[in-house]
């Protein structure tokens, strides 16, 4: 199997010695866009979620979750987009996750840097990424606590309008509305994010329940379609396995109503049986135990050939994702797409690359039936399989979700205690 | 609580665009040596280990574990640098790991690089970086295939010679021999070690049951501080709980011996209650689905406390840590040293950044009584919680660890096959 | 809360020494019949299942599953009827599981005792115990090979009906249609018991996926009443959670018709939360490794509880009921039914017996508190909480479920395992 | 292999229909002594524990733990013997566990029945069924909360004495102490003991970590050997691997004090990998949520084994055991004695007895093969594998082991329990 050439312009010699972007190197020759490929039957292999990636390297607060070091730390994000460019991904998210000024305001983080500065910087180092091999830019928006706390349509919809603002003028490939709980919030982002002409994808996180206010995922898929998105589907609070299956109902909304749509998975790197409606926000170990759930690349094998069979073609993934769960997908898909990515010159398929290990009983798991089979252990015998999901059971709307900028202060954290303490 | 002001020199001004980095930051004013800091009682964290890291990032290849990326890209070798010094790491490992020529040329990584250019580009990165803060370069060897395939003691000394003349000529902080299965090759290394006149630290990857000939963690410890070693200790192979407790052994025995010596831990970061003494390669896990065994920043927490309860003051990582496992050594042991790491102002002590999550529920995690008891869930209610090791019980000078060239035979790796099966 | 007088006759004085029950004994003064106790809302407690206890007994062979212990070893029968009425059960049902003619003759069964001769002494030894105390007798048919081998309606029934005459001779208080995995078989014999005049009973061992050619459990419970059944349910197959979930579904279903039924529920004493359609038979565990999903006493109340508020009144067990699992029932309903079963003498609620336990920490668990909160753990850190169940997928008609009265050959057996090992 | 003719009388004619037992059957020919069986390297296949099988069936208050079921319910009694001899026992343990006086009147029962009363009951029972089969009747003493209350030695003695009384009387075969968790106590009962002239086995409740004096297995071996035991060994508190393992300690230690013994277990039918040295008591699932810890049949098998391979010929078992986890020592060890246990007519060796099950795809379970290699599932999916034990540290003479009389009073559980979540 061919091994892609994996960068246009060496990076090494270039991106090293010159840092910023050159003119010359945004003018890369036309790349096929999204449509084209999706109408071509190829796979597209989306990136990994930038804000737990980041988190863990340390350059995103979890609670806030905003993307500020895409002014801050240009550097960790450029070689984060980098290493999701080497495992095979064909799409650079810029990293604009919450870089809606309502929340970036409401969780303290405009101080050193405004919401435009942040979009456009994530702009910049994404399509610098993105030129460096055969990548396109996709500019995102996602659900904003304008909406949960009740502001109108045309309140939200203008908060959406200033992110596309700036991916209208650093010219994005594409756009993608994530991560909605709620359809008609997303419904609102496509409606705005159709008026620059490009194309649009839109995607949810929500499971097989369907969205907070019950809307199932086939009639969420078809109202989505019918605001104008080309492309649905699912991301993040659930697992490979359960996206999956929920974009499976989508298609099947879409298809029994007439309609036609390409469609995009983007889940978790973690494993999820016991969520409920909410998705691993719920669990008690969000976020910060979360690492047993962790998927091997050998679950992640599964997950894009049970994607692909499903007739999905975006294929990506969302928070816990590693370049190596991205590489996964490549080389579980690199006989349709007809090449393996750049960073399998570091890999083996199913591990042949123990074939050269010291020990020689490790070099006998050097076998994709090794590797298949296996059921790893947790290491932790006093730790059980599954977890009671919190259940607070509000949506948007609710009292409890009426966003402050204040963090909680100690009386609001007693009440909270004591009902989560009910709750279990 | 302070944050340490992170950065000498503001990288992302400096460094970004300059990209190599200046003659003005290599004079940085000196630093105190290891043995001052640990003299004078300071807490001095490692950092993790960087094949395992940069494994998952596609910069290295599992097999051959080599570490030609630091000459191949070494954008993410500095990057992987940066983020642990930002998470508080005191040192700087050179990643030479298995950069001996009897390895490299062993494991065919000498085509592009050689071993001299890979040793040199290591020993640059790490003191560029550790030039951006208040970190110490350290120069590592480890075990030779040459020893295990029965050289003689001039020639496994030769080999380490060839590494270490790179160093000296770097001139790096000090000196680490580390990743030892058998304390006497490792005395050999720390004997060429010394003759540099820099400190030595001596690490063996042993458990509680002691090297692979059956030598007791106490004696080896002495055997090492005999042999020269500063610091002698435990890295990799194992969890934090098992390596503290090794290292208590050693300290026992170097005391019982009328000795002194510093300690050192640099664990694995996967729970491995079910090793036997080969440690974590021999689980049928090793090395591609480790994934629920990896500790959580509360898990880390816990050890730092223990290995400092212990009188250990090198604490760091190997295997499995990423830059958040550091910064929880270091936000554990604040008080000790008078400060937070730099990349605390993106973490808050505790989960307490989750105070400012949209969802009340959540806002109720942030607080230690919660993240201190809860027992994380795997996900995997399918697999078990313990694995039975492989444990083929062959050591240095078997026939089966008789190093060859070639990638494992089809032949070679069905008698292997067969021997794994009537193992288990 | 007064202790139920236990024994109408005393049994350490008369049953001990007289053996055989006499005429005195049988003219005890007549109680409630069942729909007199169901329509008065009074709870009915069942016994629990006798081949699964009398297996560890070592007086029934797993696999022929048959009851030929009721004539061949009384006492142990007689023994673990008292058990039961001991810990609460209102009901005696006749040791006749599989006792009919076509099972027993394909089983090897019949050389000793004939099939009259086994349902005979069922009867009588039923007749006895309950006489002791407030129990009824309840005459027990269940599912038969010749319904799976396609026999005709006139068949089938001919084979309940030779049953039912040994009922009818011996004065049974009412009549239990149960185990049957085709509603249709299952109405046939609810024709059949119909024809006695005696209350009839009927429960199904299938789940909420519904019978095995896929009928849901709200029509079955609609075919079954219009049949003639007064009370239906569910017994066997699946843990108590999904049993009364699918009674709940049962009860919808006869309630959306316009009927009126009384509701029961004889559940396993497994925990099956990984159960295909087949329910337990399908677990790779069944029969001889089931042991660590053994419900505890206090899962046992949980599920007496849930049934009650599901509105189930007739509550009992099935196979892995031993006699404390049917006190934990009668406990906690102890109140609902103005009594503790004459058992409880040696027990206490909630663990209160412990507070005369030697050591002071083990008196601290005598309180609901602990006991309710506890997560058991399995002592097994090599076995996973959840087993994929073997799935063959094929039900009545199929060649492969044609019975046969010899054991399973060695060819047969070869393709068996093959066909087993492609499943997993 | 031949099946061992079950019973010398026909217990259905004779014991059914004449209840006592006849001088007829008490003058049965003279059976060899236990010592004659073990100096004949005979295989003695012990019984179960007593307390915990009955407290199942409803006879036995958990908490006392007290025996005067063998006076008040001997029906009960004696079939759980039947049972055991039919399983394979060749001793019938009398039921006289915690039937010193001094306990009977802690736990105040000794209302209705006298601790005489108790013992020769019990005595009775056990030699009537004895006289059915090739077994013989052990007299039973155990610790006694004199001792853990600091009585001296002659009024420990004096207790032994009472029971020993009856036995001697009762002409029993031979005496067992068992069940101590201080050797001091242990040494004394043998010392008792032995003034009848009758065989004595000693068995202690500790695991590999010695008494809770600290006092190591093979010390107290010797020391027991000493006392005049020619039996020793160990019972209860640990699962059969802890107490295989614990005996080849024992063994080990009167082998090179230069002394010569019989060895015995009788261990827990519960896994255990989580204790600490007071065994089973201090897990948190003790005594009502052990469920999930009995082991299978299979895993009986594997400790008859291993306890054959490790030289000890009296095998048995305690607390959990069922009868058919007896028979299933009884078919390991079939070969080794040339006969399978009567029970075996309703079992079939490795599940053959499956190849007359309904399904075809359960008849391909009927092989060594499947059972041995099956990790069964928990069911419990919110459980984890291991338990952390509560830790008191109390042993003899500290205060809060002066044993009362009276149940825990409400203050007094009050601070038990600030104790217990304090300690966990």
């Amino acid at each position: 199997m061919r091994v892609q050439s994996p960068f246009r312009t060496q990076k090494d010699s270039v991106a090293e010695k010159s840092g910023p972007v050159t003119a010359a190197i945004i003018m890369a020759p036309a790349k096929k866009n999204i449509l084209e490929r999706l109408d071509a039957g190829e796979v597209v292999i989306g990136d990994g979620g930038f804000v737990f990636a980041l988190e863990k390297r340390g350059y995103v607060k979890a609670g806030p979750w905003t993307p500020e070091a895409a002014a801050e730390h240009p550097e960790a994000v450029r070689q984060l987009h980098r290493e999701f460019l080497r495992a095979g991904s064909n799409v650079m998210q810029t990293f604009t996750f919450y870089a809606s000024d309502d929340k970036l305001e409401n969780r303290g983080n405009t101080q050193r840097f405004t919401g435009q500065q942040i979009n456009e910087a994530a702009c910049d180092l994404a399509r610098e990424v993105a030129n460096e091999g055969d990548a396109l830019v996709a500019g995102g928006v996602s659900q904003t606590p304008s909406y949960l706390s009740c502001k109108s349509e045309d309140d939200v919809k203008a908060i959406f309008k200033k992110q596309i603002d700036v991916f209208v003028q650093k010219n994005v490939d594409f756009l993608i509305a994530e991560y909605f709980e709620h359809v008609e919030e997303a419904e609102w982002a496509v409606q705005v994010l159709k008026t620059t002409g490009k194309p649009v994808a839109a995607s949810l996180c929500i499971g097989p329940e369907g969205d907070l206010n019950g809307v199932s995922p086939g009639d969420c898929a078809v109202r989505l379609v019918k605001a104008g998105a080309q492309i649905v589907g699912i991301n993040c609070h659930f697992d490979p396995e359960t996206c999956v299956k929920t974009v499976k109902m989508m298609k099947e909304g879409v298809e029994k109503a007439g309609l036609k749509a390409h469609y995009m998975t983007q889940p978790l790197a973690y494993h999820t049986p016991d969520c409920n409606r909410q998705g691993f926000i719920d669990l008690p170990e969000f976020p910060f135990s979360l690492e047993p759930r962790i998927l091997s690349r050998w679950d992640m094998q599964k997950y894009a050939r049970e994607a692909y069979n499903a007739g999905i073609r975006f294929i990506g993934g969302c928070c816990g994702f590693e370049p190596y769960h991205i590489r996964a997908l490549a080389e579980e898909l690199a006989s349709e797409r007809g090449f393996l990515p750049a960073g399998s010159e570091k890999h083996g398929t199913w591990g042949s690359g123990l074939e050269m290990h010291t020990k020689p009983w490790v070099r006998a798991r050097a076998r994709r039936d090794y590797w298949e089979k296996l059921n790893p252990a947790s290491g932790r015998p006093y730790c059980p399989s599954m977890s009671i999901p919190d259940g607070w059971g509000v949506t948007k709307g609710h009292a409890d979700l009426m966003q402050q900028k204040e963090a909680t202060s100690k009386d609001q954290l007693k009440v909270l205690f004591e009902k989560a303490s009910q709750g279990q």
